[in-house]
């Protein structure tokens, strides 16, 4: 994977956007943004553009590591407090929030926090304004934990080896209203969802909020951990990149020809409006998935391929990992999404067909309207800073021999490959047609499906484009 | 009911608020706001008075009759569109969106203003800002009725006497996804919520949005049409009674002498940060209301003695039905509850425990936590204008032998009076403690149960105070 490694350590900075000063007819400002009539090609729209990144919410990435000088004192301070023990999503949700994804939440929710984020999907700050806020950040804890903290106004967060992680302090602890909470996050209450059975329904039916302070950075070892750029880490990248438009892109899924095309022609419209050096931040998500998704380590390769392969171009991609567990809330799900994404940088986010959807866990449909996730994005309050870019649907154009954007002109010409469909022919190590996927990136899945144990094979997991 | 009926009519207007100039002091400004610092008592602190009334949202009340010189046309041509029969829901409706309690809603929601409801509990306007709308006001029509609409771009509404109620005009029709809205609006599906057995369940799987226009004022006819004011007249009403503050108070039950000492405690604190004449909105929901709730002619009986015997003082208070159906949804409706009072007027908004709260449908429990109702309002975008007054708990002091705010220094000499035991106490016709509630009101309570069928004794209905 040292192709991909390569991507964020190698600085592409070339001459011709080297100064911002040679362009003069690009009316960049370095740090303020401006409005400016951009004539291209068939286009002359007026657009805000900017040299600078987005700014974060809040106006301030909100990092929790403890500073190095405090370390050895916060860890005998952890030692000596009443222990509370993460599960790995709980784990996820303190990698997220030490890194200032979910600026400017400084640690798991108190009440307000969580009932704000119920109701409104955003949290209000001092001065009043609005950032988003759409999926709760909680921490579970039951009865006896409870009893155990007693008076205590700090709490140590252990690892599953017994491994101090931080210290959660002005601890607020309140009911964890389940159905509740479930109900208004995902739309639904039937059982089967994928988190809810994971991380809440056996979760303590008390919630503690509070600040949060990271003994270390969170690391999982399994070697992925240099693609898990930090938002800071990621905005240090695009900006000696001199990128002046960061695009994101959010999977869990294999990328095919379809997500590449849209990829790269959201680069061209991008160009088109005027931006010099839009830069494609490919962000799959690594924190909890699905069983029937396919994991992290698997996709991570087959993503690897893809650039190989050229699909995509190196030089203007970014590859970095997503920390956070993934919801499955479609709609409300979408916008959190997205504001982390602002806060490492991008101000442009591409949403498709019914992102972060799944099928209705007890009905035969989907669990959410395929439109309503980029309807409700595009309303967000907190999220009016950020571009929206909806999807256009890809398909296989058989008049064409590749993926292409559906022509609805000609419906007869298009082949859409469902997720079942691609399981079956990786599964069968049949291929799909020429041009579906690259080659490297195909033979990656057939060796995942392979890879399952032979008595699993009356149920392999459904790998589902996004 | 006469005496009721005055209280609007009358426009008490004593010298002493007569003019604003006599009193230099006050420092009121008649048409705008000022910050200043009232002592007053033990209390200095500086709060925001104004003379005029607070401003509807977005700036302007929406109302949607059609003027008098267009109105045969406009029943000319509802006869010859697509018709809607309307249930008594969907009418009362019409009635709220007519006289603009949603203002700036302008008819049944269309997909956009459904899903920001739905996920933001508020509207974005032009402008930017955002205005509050927590509960869906939405149409169901079935797939015959999609089908008869076909093409058209108009339909017209007609009562269930087949007379034409209103056109709606510019329609959009989508899906109804019940399920979601359940979830998202009362945090549950538990089935047996009111609301959505009489409402949801047995409704259209479309949602048809567009902009009203209403033929008539809607009446009921049933003795209490002259309670129903309208935004508009409750407006006027204040201002002829030159009130400076209005203080609303949503209720859907008798009024016992605990809600009694609130309201005029609060007129004492209002009075005492500066006011010169705060007026009681005393505002009944006539809508829609479940089973077991005492029904609106009851409890307008009911308030009627309540202000004969002289708990309230009729110079201060109107009394005035609310034309909304009840959704028993807790801390999302008590927004809408809020909401809609802004556009009648009122500045100031009394809420208590567990406001639009009930029992779980199917679980021994509440169904809401009786705290977020008032914390969900005081957090909610789009009522920053308004002013949140949280209720005190009201108890039976056997020490002083009536209602008094409950001191949790001496408990033991506090008696909670429940809705059961209020229920069991007049359906036998026994007297509560001297001191709950006005003889007169008790009466009328007693009548009430008494005027229920025998055959339904074993299970009458339980009136639970607010």
């Amino acid at each position: 994977m040292a192709s991909m490694a390569a991507l964020f350590i190698k600085t592409p900075y070339p001459s011709h956007t080297h100064s911002i000063t040679k362009f003069p007819n690009t009316h960049f400002a370095p740090t303020f943004r401006v409005s400016v009539s951009v004539p291209s090609g068939r286009i002359k729209r007026r657009l805000r553009v900017s040299s600078g990144l987005i700014e974060p919410d809040g106006g301030k990435l909100v990092e929790l590591l403890v500073d190095e000088p405090l370390k050895d004192l916060k860890k005998r301070e952890a030692l000596s407090l009443p222990r509370i023990k993460l599960s790995s999503i709980d784990l996820q949700w303190v990698h997220v929030l030490s890194e200032g994804w979910a600026s400017p939440l400084r640690g798991f929710m108190r009440e307000s926090e969580f009932l704000q984020t119920l109701h409104f999907n955003t949290l209000r700050l001092q001065n009043g304004s609005a950032v988003n806020m759409s999926v709760p950040i909680l921490l579970a804890i039951d009865d006896s934990q409870k009893h155990l903290i007693a008076e205590s106004t700090k709490v140590a967060l252990f690892d599953s080896n017994n491994n101090p992680v931080a210290i959660l302090k002005d601890i607020e602890i309140y009911k964890h209203p389940k159905e509740e909470r479930i109900a208004r996050t995902w739309g639904t209450t039937a059982s089967g969802l994928p988190y809810v059975e994971e991380a809440i329904a056996n979760a303590g039916n008390w919630l503690i909020g509070g600040d949060l302070e990271v003994l270390e950075p969170i690391k999982y070892h399994d070697g992925l951990d240099r693609f898990r750029l930090s938002p800071t880490e990621l905005r240090e990248e695009f900006t000696r990149r001199n990128a002046d438009a960061v695009f994101a892109f959010q999977l869990r899924n294999p990328v095919h020809n379809g997500h590449a095309l849209l990829m790269t022609d959201t680069r061209r419209r991008l160009l088109d409006m005027g931006y010099k050096n839009p830069i494609l931040l490919l962000h799959p998500l690594g924190g909890y998935t699905k069983a029937d998704d396919v994991p992290l380590s698997w996709r991570m390769k087959q993503h690897e391929k893809v650039l190989e392969d050229g699909v995509l171009d190196p030089e203007t991609t970014v590859v970095s990992i997503f920390p956070s567990p993934m919801h499955y809330a479609g709609p409300t799900e979408v916008q959190w999404h997205a504001k982390a994404r602002i806060n490492a940088g991008a101000n442009f986010y591409i949403v498709g067909r019914d992102p972060a959807g799944m099928g209705h866990p007890s009905e035969k449909r989907d669990l959410y309207d395929a439109d309503h996730g980029k309807k409700v994005l595009s309303m967000a309050p907190g999220l009016e800073r950020l571009n929206i870019l909806p999807f256009k649907v890809a398909a296989y154009d058989k008049t064409q021999g590749k993926m292409a954007f559906f022509d609805a002109s000609r419906p007869q010409d298009f082949v859409f490959i469902s997720g079942t469909k691609m399981r079956m022919l990786a599964k069968n190590k049949e291929s799909p047609p020429d041009g579906f996927m690259c080659p490297g990136g195909w033979k990656v899945l057939v060796e995942y499906y392979d890879s399952l144990v032979p008595t699993t094979n009356d149920k392999v997991p459904v790998a589902v484009p996004a």
